[in-house]
């Protein structure tokens, strides 16, 4: 019985680099191990959703996955909820929330607050914005939770009657502008009283964290304080099918960050927690992909995340992504002697995130395949110019997953 | 900020052609310019509206500008009719029309009566054609309007209660055969009304045309006459947001021929009229191409319009088509050292042409991008061979407007 192992390197595609002489960092990159699968295997090039879209993180693996985003796509929110183990109903509005910081004039100066809390500033925000939630849904009838993630990250569910996930969130999504109201974005009873509920629990919650105690230790510090929340991605969950069941496979996911553990979740993946592994720079690559290894033992399916590619691109850092590229390939080197056999490996981008442009772009990304049965093409290196010349040639996202279970064996005929 | 100057050479592709020793126009022609720009851009393999769906220039325009035909097209006429400046307003049913001749049997002797008109006889003609609609007006209570265009081609409108688009045309679409009659297409009182009513005009316009003096010279001089008008295209204008709108982009366009700028017009195009370019054999290029750039200071997207590469396509002419395309290199050669630093330039072609088929086929067609951001992959030459093996590998016409935007900065994130 054959089975697949699929490493995503997100954000990892990219465009030609002056200071690299125009090469892009996977070119750039001295990863003998993925040349060599490209070299053994075949290649092509994919749009997730489709050409020159420009992709979220969230709608990207939802097509990679095999579900239309158009169809299953309704807000990041409950994905991120899910990932950090709140529990999201049918009917529940999600967001995933940051700490933020804004100055007198309500102008956002840091989106996430200067990043990093110690585990007793975290204990002190949790307590802080449950007693906000306790309040809030006293007045107004709803239930709210929160749970606080890694860093400045979040997640905020609220549940109960009459609420909408039809609502913007009150984070600008830039620095030196107001922080804005919740607004509803259609004229519906529930989508207004679910924008009055978000305002004043967001009201409350920076009321309390203005006279919270280790905010005067962060001031006198010289660090940004955690005096807002900002909130963004409202969303409902999606009636969706497992994984597991439309493509008959034991899957398992290996992720450091909450968006795609809540995917992987709400799509029936079983989650390897990895301690060292948080979506980080500085993760935990070996027992990653030593824990994948030891997955696939049982698994038809391991599903591996590369985050910190995405994060160097977001920060314009061409040199990180490399060092990011060439650490996951030797970590893949490691174990690649101990792969079952039959293994079908799988490398490929959920989207471009150009160090030029520091957010996500709707360029082709390069797309391998190794295994078994797959036909050794002409292409000699994995990266964006060369897999476009590969034996796959232009696929989407959506048909990544009938590519995989077709070289698994695992797909019905559609006629006869 | 960047900007994207389009460029479409109308039915520019086609098939290996015997007298050229089995290379394309594009393969034969000698054009450095657009060889130099696949050099250094990017290049790929584009099906207008899906493999092998033979594309007319219309529906062909409309996908690559980014709206789905099988939604938004009703038919070729209103885009004439707005393109001879004639207003289309919602419920208006209007047809494209050429004068034509018929023997007297009623056989289609020549589509284009000749192709070419003195201004005198076009202004007869007009007249004639007006008297005809007022007649018609009166007798049905419906509204009809004609403007004559260039050579044999107009247009026409129908406007008034109880009309429909669902009718054929008297146009067989080829000689030696009868002129047919308007026909309704559905069961429906509407389209059993218009079709009385255009066959009653299409006579009486036959009736008054035979009498008339300047027919009588055109005999004289063994010229066909125009004795009849051959209707077709009917079709009433789409609800459609513009592209400036649905892309937020500032749009030019430079084309000659009606049916394209009407397009242009009805997607909300700003149309720059140059008088030495009507889509003829000698369009003036250098104006056109110089005009171009101009526009390119104050517009996001400016389109240029190729027609006559079409034209030889239709007529069988290898050698004509390659002249226009190194007219057309010569052209944008003379003006690229003034094109702006940041303009993406776009090549492309609406649909083949091939010399040896006389018409449309729904073969690949080469894709070309070129600009900052492009990165430079193996095609060295703007031809169709070359182009499958480019970076963007094989997209489809509703993607183009995609990936012209998403290098832009333009396009929203799908998802986040």
């Amino acid at each position: 019985m054959s089975r697949a192992f699929f490493i995503l390197l997100d954000g990892g595609a990219d465009r030609p680099v002056r200071e690299l002489y125009y090469k892009t960092p996977l070119e750039a990159a001295a990863k003998p191990m993925f040349d060599r699968l490209a070299c053994e295997g075949s290649c092509g090039i994919l749009y997730t959703i489709k050409p020159g879209v420009r992709p979220g993180s969230d709608t990207a693996h939802l097509a990679l996955f095999g579900y239309d985003p158009h169809v299953y796509y309704k807000g990041r929110g409950p994905f991120e909820a899910v990932g950090l183990g709140l529990e999201v109903r049918p009917g529940d509005v999600a967001f995933r929330t940051n700490l933020g910081t804004v100055d007198e004039n309500n102008i956002v100066i840091d989106r996430r607050a200067g990043r990093y809390f110690t585990q007793e500033e975290i204990k002190e925000i949790e307590s802080i914005v449950q007693e906000a939630c306790q309040e809030i849904s006293k007045k107004f009838g709803v239930e709210l939770v929160y749970k606080h993630g890694t860093e400045h990250r979040g997640a905020l569910v609220l549940r109960g009657e009459k609420i909408s996930h039809e609502v913007t969130g009150n984070d600008p999504h830039k620095t030196g502008v107001p922080q804005q109201k919740v607004t509803p974005l259609r004229d519906t009873e529930e989508a207004r009283r679910t924008a009055e509920i978000l305002n004043e629990f967001i009201e409350l919650v920076m009321r309390k964290l203005s006279k919270a105690r280790f905010n005067e230790e962060r001031r006198k510090q010289g660090k940004p304080p955690a005096n807002t929340m900002l909130i963004r991605g409202a969303g409902v969950l999606p009636e969706i099918e497992p994984i597991t069941r439309r493509y008959k496979l034991r899957a398992a996911m290996i992720a450091g960050i909450a968006l795609i553990k809540g995917i992987g979740k709400v799509l029936g993946f079983d989650l390897a927690e990895i301690p060292g592994y948080r979506g980080s720079r500085d993760d935990d690559f070996d027992t990653a992909f030593s824990k994948a290894v030891e997955l696939l033992q049982s698994y038809d399916f391991v599903f591996l995340h590369v985050k910190p590619t995405d994060a160097y691109g977001h920060d314009g850092d061409a040199r990180g992504k490399i060092e990011i590229i060439e650490r996951v390939d030797k970590a893949l080197k490691r174990v690649f002697e101990n792969i079952p056999d039959d293994t079908y490996i799988v490398v490929t981008c959920d989207h471009a995130t150009p160090v030029k442009i520091r957010d996500h772009t709707g360029d082709p990304v390069p797309f391998l395949m190794w295994g078994p049965d797959i036909p050794m093409d002409d292409v000699m290196k994995f990266c964006e110019r060369e897999c476009a010349k590969g034996y796959f040639g232009t696929i989407l996202g959506l048909d990544v997953m009938n590519l995989i279970c077709n070289y698994l064996g695992k797909l019905e005929k559609f006629g006869e």
